[in-house]
């Protein structure tokens, strides 16, 4: 295990996956005729965070899993968006980052010492592989199925495909 | 990438912190005296599987991943699960598979045509690395989230703490 942009890449995938769920949201609502800021505000239990936050919080796992793994300073994005549109531009913003990642900065990523900035004492952290598989990507995917999981909860016409999204390479075996 | 054993251990990791959330819920249940049978059926929408299915397909996802992975025939485990009991015993079943892979097992997996059997056409698969990051880690996280999720939705008293788990490896930076 050396090359880790495998993961970035299926991360900005993801994201495209999530910006079509919202699609399909804004157009839910459009069609019901009703303010799609209910979807925006919506969430599966009272002291959960709801959809926006879920939303950013996706973005943010992507950017900075991307960012640390690749020794890298993420960009700022402060949570301000209260619309589809604003959480779609949010998207794209983090996917046009997301793309500038190379193999190359990719590389022996597993083996780097990722800070965790959110950990007592300043100068913590893991080895990457170590951050990516037990903390990076379990947090990534649990914002993004939970924003799934309120908008299927609500109503939209989403399934496992839509949550699955671009097949993958299929080759003979 | 070549070694793809961390992600077997993490699914593991995962399928344990899916257990303690069931626990957490039958005790939930009986401190409120209803029936754990009502969470065992929950669903977040009507055309959605209900937590049994999503625990059973969990702990598929996660006995599926590893063995084609390593080239391995997966144990078959019926869908005959009613109760928590029943369902903390195949996830604790497919825990104790889980561990006897070795490093070994998994070594240059990334690279390893692994078969999907689903797919039409009988001899169609998709390369190890391919496989793991855009069908099974998505396919595991969408369920065990799912789960975590019905459980939430229903007032199980779990957080961001419960779904993360176990704590990764802190080192300095």
């Amino acid at each position: 295990m050396s090359n880790l942009h495998p993961f970035v890449v299926e991360m900005h995938a993801m994201l495209r996956n999530l910006d079509r769920w919202l699609g399909k949201a804004a157009e839910h609502a459009k069609n019901k005729n009703f303010d799609p800021e209910v979807f925006v505000n919506a969430r599966l239990a009272p002291d959960q965070y709801p959809l926006v936050k879920q939303v950013q919080s996706a973005c943010d796992a992507a950017k900075f899993a991307a960012a640390r793994l690749a020794g890298k300073d993420p960009p700022v994005h402060p949570d301000e968006e209260k619309t589809f549109e604003e959480l779609r531009a949010r998207i794209a913003k983090v996917g046009a980052y997301l793309e500038t990642f190379t193999e190359k900065d990719l590389e022996g990523a597993d083996a780097r010492k990722v800070p965790i900035p959110y950990l007592p004492g300043g100068n913590k952290g893991a080895l990457g592989i170590d951050y990516l598989v037990g903390l990076a990507l379990p947090n990534f995917f649990f914002h993004v199925t939970t924003a799934y999981a309120i908008l299927r909860h609500n109503g939209v016409d989403l399934g496992k495909r839509d949550y699955i999204g671009e097949a993958v390479k299929i080759i003979e075996v």
